[in-house]
């Protein structure tokens, strides 16, 4: 699918924005009288809604909970099954850490271990950023590299958590995590899934154990847990797929990194809606794609904060108007999944999503939530032909055969 | 997906009816209030929704706006991206010219060019039919035809366009247009797309070469342009996948070309849509399967011209009781593609169906237009399914597994 709709693609000056309110998607509860998007009071949303294309979004298919990495994929219009990947690599793209094709890349957790080697806490008591840096440039310092190893690199993220990358000719990253996602067991020895894997994970486990005893006299990150192994692969940049110059406005450093695999321009200073609405605006001459993340939807939602989800939605509501002023061609609304206050995490429920254009056909939606976009003329559709649509609305997409 | 179909099909006496009003899919222009289906005036029509099952159709995949070969595979249950060829053979197809697998085709459009080579008339002063047919011949007559090649043949459509055959056992059909689809500039050479096609690209220079020293004294059409090229491929026939015994009521060349690629008895005779009627009238005992083609919805959708494609949707609304008095079990009204007056072109946007059985589920619409059927029972469903609910409902397909 992915190749038909690459041969149609052709530049013009049309504006695309897409509004990404994550785990946006929620459920009724009772007592608060509808979902969360109900119970909202969004007034610029539903205005909107009136004169769009309704509908409700699959992010992979029916009744499958993503993660982040593969919705957005289908988000961008790239097969989310076949383009998924290990979490290490969107975690080092998060950080700008600059992935070579030889990097297969881990995240990191320090975590702290008894004399028996056993864990007993999974995030070695939330160590400071600072000294996470410390204990990075440690084992960098202190490591021999293996042979089969061009170099082994340790970078921090944030708190306790960290990456690993290895970067040589023949790694392969089909491994399993070494988290054993409790205490009181000791960490699990890096295991490969393939075949071709196995001599990875010989010099994974090899390099676990300097690295045990480079921190060995370390009070609480003693030791440290490897998730989301990976091998980097190279992604055709939506520039080169959609001949669009595109830009993602984000807060969280995860979003940044799926947009940075993606080639995307991702800016670097927005630390709330607010900013981020300001730096949508700023850019606005200079790009043909803008994807503007929110991310505290989703937050809440984890937190299985009903009332503060509602009052996020009601924030963004705030701000279509100054988005509509600017008059993109195409504005999309929806969010990467459903992250329901009831449920407390993702959730495999469709989200609702408007489109709207001069080219669309309005339905007869009249609010912007899940049961109301389910009657819209867009119909129940698989996310990853979201962009299609939006490219086609944009007039970028050329006729398919004769 | 095909396959699956093919093993159900069985034969019984049932006839299903294929009422496909070209682009009749449209978009809402405010001062008319609504779409063309919307405003259009059609109570048998509405009347035939009120008892039948509708919904949406898209002819690809979302945002794809498909040609009329696409879509008109994609209505005969053919996948439309697999089964997807170049023009020169739905054009040869149309005039009912003899094809071969042998056979590489390109449309001809006769032109004008300068002493420098340089295209003047991408049409020839649209030269006259007959001058048209005398021109093949001359080239026919004066062609030395190359090794290589066992036959060249060149046949008139109308006006100014006609067809080049090029009959051969190794010959391939990845040929780019060499039809600048500009004035000011020479033909482009015949350009190979594939390695498999580089020798029959050579061939055809060597014939372009040929063909404009025999041209050379014409004073209007002295070169071609040559575009679709295309090498025939054969297609299992509706009679051998459906078991049905298929016949094709259209006016134009191309729908009766793809109809005849299919296998589909093709009616010559019928001008406009009253003896389009007739001839279904006549032919219904003697065919289980009618495909009956309405042209001008589509010419009127280029056109541009809301108030004629709304005049003809109620020219075919008009007719609608007459195929109701045969009782055909099986009725589905729909078109190939939207063409939105506004857009003057096909268009991504899916299309209304009703599909009218004694064996479907009635919904609740009551009127046949885009935003009605959105509501339908149907819901929203790839066109090649289509004819799969149709060979159900006319009891046409047996259980799948035990």
């Amino acid at each position: 699918m992915n190749r038909l709709i690459d041969q149609l693609v052709v530049k013009n000056d049309t504006k695309i924005v897409f509004l990404i309110m994550d785990g946006v998607g929620g459920l009724e509860i009772e007592e608060k009288g509808g979902t969360e998007l109900q119970v909202a009071h969004t007034p610029n949303l539903d205005k909107l809604a009136e004169s769009s294309l309704c509908g409700l979004l699959d992010p992979i298919l029916p009744g499958i909970t993503p993660g982040s990495g593969p919705s957005h994929f289908a988000l961008f219009g790239y097969d989310p099954i076949e383009a998924n990947i290990g979490r290490g690599i969107l975690e080092a793209a998060g950080i700008n850490f600059p992935l070579t094709p030889k990097d297969v890349v881990a995240r990191i957790n320090y975590c702290t271990i008894d004399k028996e080697g056993k864990i007993i806490d999974r995030r070695a008591g939330r160590i400071s950023t600072e000294d996470n840096y410390r204990l990075c440039k440690k084992i960098e310092q202190n490591i021999k590299i293996p042979s089969g190893i061009e170099e082994v690199i340790v970078r921090p993220v944030k708190e306790h958590r960290a990456i690993l990358v290895l970067r040589g000719d023949k790694l392969a990253g089909d491994i399993e995590d070494t988290d054993p996602q409790m205490t009181g067991v000791p960490p699990l020895p890096a295991r490969a899934l393939s075949k071709e894997s196995e001599s990875t994970a010989d010099l994974v486990n090899g390099i676990l154990s300097q690295i045990k005893s480079i921190l060995s006299d370390e009070p609480k990150a003693n030791m440290l847990l490897l998730r989301g192994f990976a091998r980097y692969r190279h992604y055709p940049s939506i520039e080169e797929r959609y001949k669009m110059k595109a830009i993602a406005i984000a807060v969280y450093p995860m979003y940044k990194g799926i947009a940075r695999l993606l080639g995307m321009d991702v800016v670097e200073g927005p630390q709330n809606i607010k900013e981020e609405i300001d730096c949508f605006k700023e850019n606005f001459p200079n790009y043909d794609f803008f994807y503007i993340h929110i991310k505290q939807t989703d937050s809440r939602g984890e937190d299985g904060d009903f009332d503060a989800k509602v009052k996020i939605i009601e924030e963004v509501d705030s701000y279509i108007p100054e988005i509509l002023e600017l008059n993109p061609d195409v504005i999309v609304v929806t969010g990467d999944h459903s992250t329901p206050s009831l449920l407390k995490s993702h959730s495999w429920h469709p989200l609702p999503v408007l489109i709207h254009s001069s080219f669309c056909r309005r339905d007869m939606v009249k609010k912007f939530d899940e049961i109301s976009c389910a009657q819209g003329a867009l119909g129940r559709m698989s996310m990853v032909h979201l962009m299609s649509v939006a490219l086609a609305n944009a007039r970028r997409l050329i006729k398919f055969g004769a």
